[in-house]
């Protein structure tokens, strides 16, 4: 059931929000010692939560889509009173006196939550094998990777523990575990959703969004947490737009960018196929496919993991300084790596980003939107380093990013819908990149493929 | 006589521009063999101009209060056909085939070019001691360096060539020689004036201004060069305001901040007063003397240093490998130093900016605009390497820079003012500070203090 199948069934008496919550704690009972989506269930928030909503629902206080709907935060996003520990050793105690921006519209809508869920260490890479708190698994197969670093908000979601859960995007971390779970993720345009109060990765690119099992899932929770922020310096003034898609969208006339180069060098036949598919059902609803040459991928994502690794570790240096034993290896050796980055490669990476965000935005000429793959290939198994693809074999960090991060350092909103199965019936992924601040136009595009292909689901 | 007085006496008829330019000319031809505030003198493309602003204005065409007044730039910016050298041997032969945004503008209002003035090498430096076109001297005392980096400009528009120069403030290089050369300089908002076709030396610090005689001619020049520009991706879209102060605007109730603290440490004791004695003039218009605490100056320029090294390393560096016999020693060892600079200081330093920013932007709660010292002292002698103050022997760079270059990192407006003279009959400045985008207040606030206080004038 989505979100929003659950908020009507809600507001027609055929459940309630206790209901839904003691559902989604019996899930999460039944398959979490397996899954390892969440480090902190806050069943006793959720049920006292659930009682107001139906309380407030009963009395005609209606808080919307949201209300009385069970929900988890990436453990990055403070929460008073509730533990936050960033997936890390260091803050594995750490309990916050306040909210995060997005925490607080959430409980402002009503949304009940069910617990923090988990990630890798300190929110960098994406195998979800966090050290200090076991790897998150894929209800899909557990023997496979959820993707990250908001695994476990999609494990949860996926798996019926929740109905949304937000993620934390900053290399591709909302995108590439949606697609590796068969969710949709979505990504917001730079500034579209407040950090505030989000343990912060990286200062430019770092980005909020749902994971959700619709698209109008999706909607319906940027409508509540898009908007300015003044505790957010980044944070945009502009106007929020009507999200909620249309049910009965066409795509008369869209132009749908289809990459002649980077997005299909090494990336699995059954992913090509997938996306071929979905650009033929784009245009049996009325768009035109245009070939369109990118700017180079390569490039973007280099400059992308300059400035992560410069801004990262700026963030991390008092840790890496005084409690180096705190972190995992991997982690630690990308944060060290950052050290001793020189600012001129830094300042030279942030002139590039501006030169290939004025390049990515002459697409937006020809075409209104750009379709992707959001991954080479399927979610790998736990363990796995490397990933063959055709006749090269990659590191599956490398591999997984390297078709998602760049829309990071260029600001855009993207959206990941699910676009099939592979041979071992393992979701795949659509990657839907617009201009910016055009999340309306992004999610009605991905609303309409979801109406026509159909998601695969995962029976939970 | 301001360039005001000059365009009234045009409009009068009492002389035509094709005079003024002659009159600079003899000027430049008298005294720039002794001075050196012009590297290029455009003496034909003068003298053209001057004709068809003559033309223009006996047919009626009125371009506006700088239409066939003799003006000059600072040689950064681009000038189509013109030499434009950023006072470097790099540069020496390269002539640009556009124009920068600021040449444009003055341009389409009619003004007439009298040349491109000298600057310490690539605007980087306060002493003027160009090791490629030798040190430009200050009017007032040509033993005296004009300050810098727009040294050449400031004595060009002192010496009477003429009426108005633009100069460059990356760090304080529009406010020091407008005070060492008994100037008003005006340093705009970040973001004012566009940035596009000016030579960078900085990406974040580098602001645009006018060096002239009167608050009233900054005034009318901010308004012919202000506005957005789409090709500066750090302009900012503002409306522009009307800048031209009312003749006799009263200061009643103007809050004017007295820094209790950093801004009158370790400053000639007749700077002191003559800023003191402004602030007395300010009262008696009307103003309210409100004693404040700053947030720390040596925070704030340490950052501010941080910073440039940075970003002006990486703007240089293809030039630092491979042609390091064009850079002359002061120049080059300030830029090596930013080279090995790491990406997480530059990072910690911009954030360390917002905090600052945050931080002294609560001062405008409680005060209107600040009066400071814009250097400790008056024009030091060519050659001098440090400056004696009260008991400190410091180097001359840091002591001209220090009370001004927090601004930058700010990125506020600042007017300098003549503020008195020294013993030694040199002008001392003062600095008045307002919030962002404020200028039409900042230069109300110059212009009464102006009309009560007059400015010394060096005959010219």
């Amino acid at each position: 059931m989505t979100l929003r199948a659950a908020a009507a069934a809600l507001r027609a008496r055929q459940t309630c929000s206790v209901e839904l919550t003691e559902a989604c704690l019996a899930k999460i009972a039944e398959r979490n010692p397996t899954l390892n989506a969440f480090l902190t269930v806050t069943e006793d928030l959720a049920r006292e939560r659930a009682k107001q909503a139906d309380q407030e629902l009963a009395r005609g206080i209606d808080r919307g889509p949201l209300h009385g709907i069970p929900i988890a935060l990436k453990d990055v996003f403070r929460t008073a009173g509730v533990r936050t520990t960033c997936g890390s050793k260091l803050f594995e105690d750490y309990v916050p006196e306040w909210d995060a921006a997005v925490t607080q519209r959430l409980n402002e809508v009503g949304a009940v939550l069910m617990g923090k869920t988990g990630l890798h260490e300190l929110a960098l890479g994406i195998t979800s094998n966090n050290p200090h708190f076991g790897p998150v698994r894929n209800p899909w197969d557990p023997e496979t990777i959820p993707g990250g670093s908001s695994g476990g908000s999609a494990a949860a979601v996926a798996s019926g523990m929740a109905y949304m859960a937000m993620g934390t995007d900053t290399g591709g971390s909302i995108r590439i575990p949606a697609a590796f779970c068969g969710l949709v993720g979505l990504k917001p345009t730079f500034g579209r959703v407040s950090r505030y109060g989000v343990m912060p990765l990286d200062f430019s690119l770092d980005h909020m969004g749902p994971l959700t099992r619709s698209v109008a899932d999706a909607a319906v929770t940027l409508q509540a947490i898009a908007g300015f922020d003044p505790r957010d310096d980044t944070s945009s003034r502009r106007p929020v737009g009507n999200y909620l898609p249309d049910e009965n969208a066409s795509l008369d006339g869209l132009r749908v960018g289809w990459p002649e180069n980077g997005y299909f060098d090494r990336i699995a036949p059954e992913t090509e196929s997938a996306i071929r598919r979905m650009a033929r059902t784009a245009e049996a609803l009325g768009a035109r496919v245009v070939p369109v040459r990118v700017p180079d991928l390569a490039a973007i994502n280099t400059v992308a993991r300059v400035i992560l690794h410069g801004e990262a570790s700026a963030l991390m240096e008092p840790y890496l300084e005084t409690k180096r034993h705190l972190f995992g290896a991997d982690v630690l050796a990308l944060f060290d790596q950052g050290r001793f980055l020189r600012a001129a490669d830094y300042v030279n990476a942030q002139r590039l980003r501006r030169t290939m965000q004025q390049e990515f935005a002459k697409l937006w000429d020809r075409i209104d939107c750009l379709f992707t793959p959001t991954t080479p290939m399927a979610a790998p198994r736990i363990g796995d380093a490397t990933v063959q693809l055709g006749d090269a074999v990659e590191d599956v960090r490398l591999a997984s990013t390297r078709l998602v991060r760049g829309i990071n350092l260029l600001g855009l909103p993207a959206l990941s819908i699910p676009c099939g199965l592979d041979a071992r019936g393992m979701p795949l992924g659509l990657q839907i990149v617009t201009r910016a601040f055009s999340e309306a136009l992004l999610l009605r595009i991905g609303s309409a493929l979801e109406a026509a292909a159909g998601f695969p689901t995962l029976p939970v």
